[in-house]
């Protein structure tokens, strides 16, 4: 039995499953364990939660299967939160976002675009349940005796309408706020978990992803992460390690996953294929009508760097970079939007969170010189693009509502391909 | 019985009120009612609502007194809904927004700068319950078969944490609603009505306003409108028809209407004054310790002049220019974020809402000349300086939590003030 | 002989002189001598030079009278040298810039954007001589060693071409490097000189202005100054004090000083008005048909407290509140273009300059927290608000090219409009 | 002899040749003649020019060989002439800019992104003579009678100050008068050309490259091109279709081409290889320390897609993407400007252009849905990744200041390692 095989079986099992608890550990092999061509150095973890402080937990909801009923199911979803200092504080860190292309919502982004300051946690969820989760967010810091006299929480989202039951409203604030009480440091969950529960990304199933980077010491061995959720994409754009894999690959097509009448219909209205077999290989091929891109992809980028929020900003906009690699037009449809944080200078500023109203004397913080970003930036751009593979492959095969299966990207037939190109290295 | 003693007289009635339905027309004096020195010529109604389509609704929400017990009361809050191209058609709009401090949120944004478009009504409530207004928006466009997949409602706030048990959180999904079902041309209610319902602004009871001009025809004879719901500012930095009203009134500052043990301190940890009487004139002057501004402005933009995206830009920018004419320094707690659009053009771009998927050809649209802007701008600018002082004259004096009383600022005084310094003119 | 009586005279004088060196002190009564109502505390010469390390140096260009012959003149413009770190240092400054209305041009921002930085001098000359300007600097640095390979100057520029043969480009690159190698600290000239020397400004003679604010010691005690070259804006939009004083002043319309065939046009095509005696009293009231605001204003803004390059671009946007005090709609016309920056954390980042290309370790720095903002965004729009007040005092009526005269502000009909309205308080 | 033979020769002669003349035509083979594995479908020239109006002049400065002496030599440098709608007119287009790493300079672009609207030439010469090249274009425009009382040039700039005597400023006014005087239609010259002349890239010789693509009829039929002057990159980051080439191509170190004493230093302090034979092949390999990024790139798009400016700046945005599949990081020591333009809409807005001071009324333009942007994406992103790699292929080897040489790319050794990773497709 093959990886990829495993991927199959493990995405009917889930079919059915309730799973509410975020997976511990990482279970499938990740990009490097693969033998992807990456560069860079990851480090322990190759998580954003190699960044001190750094912590992520999920809540995952999968249940039903079948005919979408609006407030029923199937319900694929969930929520993923990140909390830039873990539990111990609801310390604010420096910030920064940028809009790739902004088919989606981040809300909370004009007072980090102001002041340069994130005082809440940072969570990601489906489009329509963006309300809910903010709501939630307020809800467990008033909960947990935040500072200050309100918030604006960073929500986002990326669209689960074609697995998941989105308008049936199921992530409610209990959900949200189990995400944030379960975040943790260590090694994190991948694939299809938390907000990343029902995405899809370049044709294939997405999830959410994740990867870091350490600098060298003279550079100043600083680490960057990435999580991101990815949902964005088309298959014939998609480059691994410079390869347009997914034209590659044969079959594997998303299709329903059975015979329907009327027939289901995709978003260029012709009739959806219908799964011939769980594999997938006798759907249309790649080179059909291509849906449009109408996916989203978040990009949350944590480091230890000493940055101010101006710097900050400048590492936002390089996630663009990585995407570039992996062959994204930041698509029209395509909610493509960065936030990026820094969890040195703790204590910088407190933002709306100083209680007591008194303004603080200037803060003493370290902040890194112009000419030592390059390392920083390089980093952007590789974690970037390792946790969107990692998000890929971590996922599996997941049949969701009206049958809609989106298959994993096979990790047997990828390596193939990367071997006769020459871009498959030494497995780690 | 003075202008000003009606409006302490309606201040009282208020306490024990409860109100759903908002105020139609209006009751009190306006700046023009007043003869305060204002340039230019206004529309019909000097309100948003002179741009033809706009709709204006609001849920205002009033009941209670007291002690604050949250979840219980006091309650002073709302909803105010505003329809860009009325109940007969979900059509898109151009949009931009600037925001002059961004202390605030206004979901929705990241689509509207990427897109140009604002497809969804335009919302505005308290601070907490910006969570609940957005699911709110998702659920009346899904209602009302709003075409397309998905929406980013734009939803904006104020805090109105003085006044109303915020984080009770009273206002309702079906509060939304109303507003939205509400929502009507012609003339519309100011000052204690929907989102503006528990604002606070210069010192004043503040509130929901609204002015309008319309351009000479060589200009074009456009239409443009304001809407604010004015919660900013200190009563040291106001100045109306260019004098520093706030310093020269005497009295009138906030105060607890009861005598309270422990006395309740104001932001700066200093105890409020107890409220001497009705008028508040004994209370301590205003240049007592002020509070910080701590407050916001939303300000919404309406024009019929055809604008692209990147001319409704510049239009959202000039708005700081009236808040200037104001004594604005956008404080560093304010959320001033201001959003405009145009109803001409319609059709021209369905954003996310083209049902079928596939792209248009090229809208045959109309866009006026750089050179011609200028008339716009000082309409942006002199209506959102009248639409600030509407909202402030049209509130009422509010007693809300833990009987915090503040004061409509008094036309009379006012009228006092501007006829000794040659600014009150003839009225209108 | 009233002080505008001098001024008038002065006026006369000049249009004769050659003037290269900067006029010491200043002459004319300012703002605060005149007695008009203006709130804070102004540093020790009320200028841009309390900040300390700043100064300021001018190159002023008069010379010629009558008809406009290109190349030939008449002559009426200049340079305007700042050094943020004055003679001793190229040292780098943390800055940032914004664009009240960007018909105009400063060069070297995208760095200034990018990096926070900025590694050299300010200059302000007239539109078309930015590029000589911009190309002295670059030979200056050379000549005084500047650190680095490369500079991109930050050159701003208005344009004189109403007073000034602005097409002959008569500034040279010695012109540049005279300003900047007379750049001082201490007190400064204002009005007609540097690159103010040919600027019209709100309907009156514009030019060079200056103001500053000292923060209380419990909010730092920071200085911040402004250096305004301003040259926008129409008599009518103009307040003062909050009074509209273009309109309440007769007479000194902007007229001819000769009668000529054929007649000179103004902008909108109608004939200029001939100046029927010194005092433009005859001369068209302002009411007639006003020209197009075609003019600009540059606006420098330098503290010594410490801010980050994401909290000075915060500082540059309040630019905008100051000049919204005085009537400005940032008009389509207008280059109105605003530069701050911070003295404080000297070394802080080199930007470009460092000489050897190794990264430097993370600075220490000192960093103001956002809730200690408001007094320098207060300050700023005072400052700005003074500053252009001050440019028009200082400046004295001049007659350029084609015989074109622009009209100082009278001193003594403005102090006696602004009796009138209350608005004038005991003189400095 | 093969083609790579051919560029060393050339690039041999190079070394005494004067060239005031744009070569006419392409001489090396470009990216599709070598098979290089790229999407879409470029137009009839591969070129910017084939947007029908667009017409590119160069000036090409070589001259002088041996140690650098400022102000002799030797001369590596140009200026490249973009003119929007060809000689036939000054009519402006709608535009925008976007900079994907600020360490640069584009003179003229504030009024472009307040307006929207692109009045003048574009040029690109080298960082220090920017200010020249600036007031040339005013002087052109002024001799060639343009509308309008003032203009604010477009010049960008990527520093040759290795190769070329930077600092000696040989870019004179008739220079840039000549490149804009000699703008044509058709195919345009590529390497070392214009602007390009003295650039690297990449490790390798860069220069002048341009692309384009043409959409298919059922995204509206519209021509996109690109035109860039490359100078940005290090050979490790470089990928072409997706394969780090720079890495796997041995040799062609960057080298002085006899030995010196001192020894010339590279930036990073260590002594620079000296030129073993004319293939470099015997220089240091490229794993050897590398130079940082200081390098710079401007990349000018043009279509005739009717975008209004809003759009243009998603356009100019999507550049990034297309310099990530190069593996650009968007490094700090680099000049990353790119400015789009639209010739559709002929006369839509005048911006300062417009003569008669009259505002016109609304023009009736077409405009993009927003839905129908992607394929306009996708080839901004494969046209700037092609122009790019064909500025690379274009250059010849050159040596020059201080006899630094910097190798062209060599055709067939990258060929070669492409054929090995299976990217090397059918030669055109």
């Amino acid at each position: 039995m093959t990886r990829s095989d495993v991927g199959r079986l493990l995405g009917a099992l889930f079919l059915s499953a309730l799973a509410f608890e975020p997976a511990v550990g990482q279970t499938k092999a990740r990009a490097r364990d693969l033998g992807i061509a990456l560069d860079g150095t990851p480090g322990r973890f190759d998580a954003i939660t190699d960044v001190p402080g750094v912590e992520v937990g999920y809540t995952t909801l999968i249940e039903g299967e079948g005919k979408r009923t609006v407030g029923k199911g199937p319900v694929r979803t969930g929520v993923t939160a990140i909390l830039p200092r873990g539990h111990g504080s609801f310390g604010s860190v420096f910030g920064a976002f940028y809009a790739g292309n902004g088919n989606g919502d981040m809300t909370g982004t004009h007072w980090v675009e102001e002041s340069g300051v994130i005082e809440t946690p940072i969570l990601i969820t489906n489009t329509l349940s963006v309300g809910t989760v903010r709501d939630a967010a307020v809800a467990w810091m008033v909960k947990h005796d935040a500072p200050g006299p309100f918030w604006y929480p960073v929500v986002a989202e990326t669209s689960d309408g074609r697995l998941n039951d989105q308008k049936g409203l199921h992530v409610k604030a209990e959900h949200a706020m189990r995400a944030l009480d379960s975040a943790a440091a260590g090694p994190i969950a991948e694939g299809n978990v938390g907000g990343g529960t029902g995405m899809l990304c370049n044709g294939f199933k997405g999830g959410t992803g994740t990867a870091s980077r350490v600098l060298a010491a003279e550079h100043g061995g600083f680490t960057l992460g990435v999580l991101v959720q990815c949902n964005y994409g088309t298959r014939s754009q998609l480059r691994i390690a410079g390869i347009p894999v997914g034209r590659e690959i044969e079959g594997y097509t998303p299709c329903v996953a059975q015979r329907m009448e009327p027939p289901v219909l995709r978003a260029d209205g012709t009739p959806a294929p219908v799964c011939s077999d769980s594999s997938g290989l006798d759907a249309p091929a790649p080179d059909e009508p291509n849906e449009a891109e109408q996916g989203s992809i978040i990009v949350v980028v944590a480091t230890d760097a000493p940055l101010t929020p101006d710097q900050l900003k400048r590492i936002a906009r390089r996630v663009s970079l990585g995407m570039g690699r992996l062959g994204s037009i930041h698509g029209n449809g395509s909610g493509d939007i960065f936030i990026a944080f820094s969890t040195a200078n703790p204590g910088a500023d407190a933002g709306n969170s100083d209680v007591d109203g008194v303004a603080l004397p200037p803060a003493n913080i370290q902040r890194l010189s112009s000419d030592a970003m390059d390392p920083l930036f390089t980093a952007t751009a590789e974690a970037t693009e390792e946790a969107i593979v990692n998000a890929m492959l971590a996922a599996d095969t997941m049949t969701g509502a009206d049958y809609w299966r989106y298959y994993a990207i096979p990790h047997a037939e990828l390596q193939s391909v990367l071997t006769k190109h020459g871009r498959l290295v030494e497995q780690r």
